[in-house]
């Protein structure tokens, strides 16, 4: 396989309402190996205005749960949007411990670049998701006329808030559901950033989106839905505190709690449609 | 737990859309084991005319593929159905054989009654569905009042068909994706029906669609949604066959045969919303 990032090949492809689902493999010189990642193309995509939507999925996820149990590609080809969903981690690449837990290492790579030295050659799935996939997909596909936004769930909803608040110029709409909003307080981010990142919380502070909202200097607004029945929702995302923060800083985010929904696909299923329809509004 | 399928015990709740996504467990007498099956119930359920909808899943699957992978549940809060989807065999009982191959034992019931000495005292998929399934559902449910359909996919479109020809009283609906319609004739349905009933061929007709449905007195209506780009067509399905003797027998079936999917729940997730709506107007 070539070493750039840019030549893909595409290894499956199911025709999906009236679009295709499709799934690639590329060479990342971000992760130093060969990383999947899945993309829905409305029919005729190319002749049509479309928007260009990354989902970035949570711990133990890889390219294939959103794209076959979110319910995204009816609405995806309804509303003319190109869905792009990568994996959550470098894979394959045989770390000692990357395989240990379900939320560390292998399926958990938090969306930062490593500084620890074990993890830094390949955990850098953030500049994998802002250089990496965005220049392959915006160079591959022709979508160089389209506007993009970010959206995940979980750990791809920190993801996804943390990215789009440091690149407001690729990533220009914003939602998450379920999201880690304050790595640095709670177990999991805590588990994450000490390992990938080492002791200074000067880089923590880099990926973490409830300090990353006090500098953003365009405030753009931010969707976040939330299940009260999830089990994470009061020991791991920091939804209360980062609320608080954000209210103190007048940052718009519109917060939304429901009542019996938990932490799984069949909340984010019941509530997708809203956020598309959020970022179509937000991208017009 | 207890001996009879009546009493069945809940252990998994789902809030999807605006209803439950739950699963159960029970004793199965006609599989002489416990097992699963999942009921999506639309909110406020027993206060609507509601329609029961049985899914019947293809080999390999169990309870769960249809509800994660179909896109079921908006489509099912909308129209007002209740859905269950149930295993495809037996589990756990360990019979020489039975994890050897992904077409035949585990996971691949067929939905018929074995006669095979070695698999006649748990490879009764029929008896399960219809009898203990069936009265499972309309007894703890508080479902008396309502009608039902039975829809299904590959393996399960054959259970779907077979079964519902063979109990119009119970089941006043039909239809299937991508189904085994000539199990007889090609090798998955030659594999099942001679494993599980020897060599009999009065004994595979009873389970053969193609041949049922020469004398079904009722005639009702099938509807049948098969993809061209699907792998096995042509080796495994007898879509061909199947149309032409309903042809010559002027039994009313509604075969739509669709450029570029594949036997995928992409496929199926496609064209659900056809099926449900097509039940819920046979049902009216």
């Amino acid at each position: 396989m070539s070493k750039s990032y840019l030549d893909i090949i595409k290894i499956k492809s199911n025709k999906c309402f009236n679009g295709k689902q499709n799934v690639y493999k590329h060479f990342s010189k971000s992760t130093d190996c060969e990383m999947t990642f899945s993309v829905y193309f409305p029919n005729n995509y190319e002749n049509k205005n479309v928007s260009v939507l990354f989902f970035l999925s949570g711990l133990t996820c890889t390219h294939e749960n959103f794209i076959s149990k979110a319910g995204s590609q009816a609405l995806a080809d309804e509303l003319n949007l190109v869905i792009v969903a990568p994996d959550t981690s470098p894979r394959g690449v045989k770390i000692d411990g990357d395989d240990e837990s379900w939320d560390f290492g292998t399926g958990a790579g938090f969306y930062l670049n490593s500084k620890a030295k074990v993890w830094s050659k390949n955990y850098n799935m953030y500049d994998y998701i802002v250089n990496d996939l965005y220049e392959t997909i915006f160079y591959n596909f022709n979508l160089k006329d389209s506007k993009a936004g970010i959206l995940g769930h979980s750990m791809g909803g920190h993801g996804a808030i943390m990215i789009a608040l440091k690149n407001p110029d690729k990533f220009q709409s914003i939602s998450a559901f379920s999201p880690i909003l304050c790595p640095s307080k709670y177990p999991w981010g805590i588990k994450a950033f000490s390992n990938y990142l080492g002791d200074n919380k000067d880089d923590w502070a880099e990926y973490d989106s409830s300090i990353l909202i006090t500098k953003s200097k365009e405030k753009r607004a931010i969707l976040i839905d939330q299940g009260l029945d999830d089990e994470f929702y009061k020991t791991e995302l920091g939804t209360d505190d980062f609320e608080q923060i954000a209210n103190q800083i007048e940052y718009p985010i519109t917060l939304r709690r429901h009542e019996g929904y938990d932490h799984s696909y069949y909340f984010i299923s019941s509530f997708l449609k809203d956020h598309f329809e959020w970022h179509k509004n937000q991208l017009r």
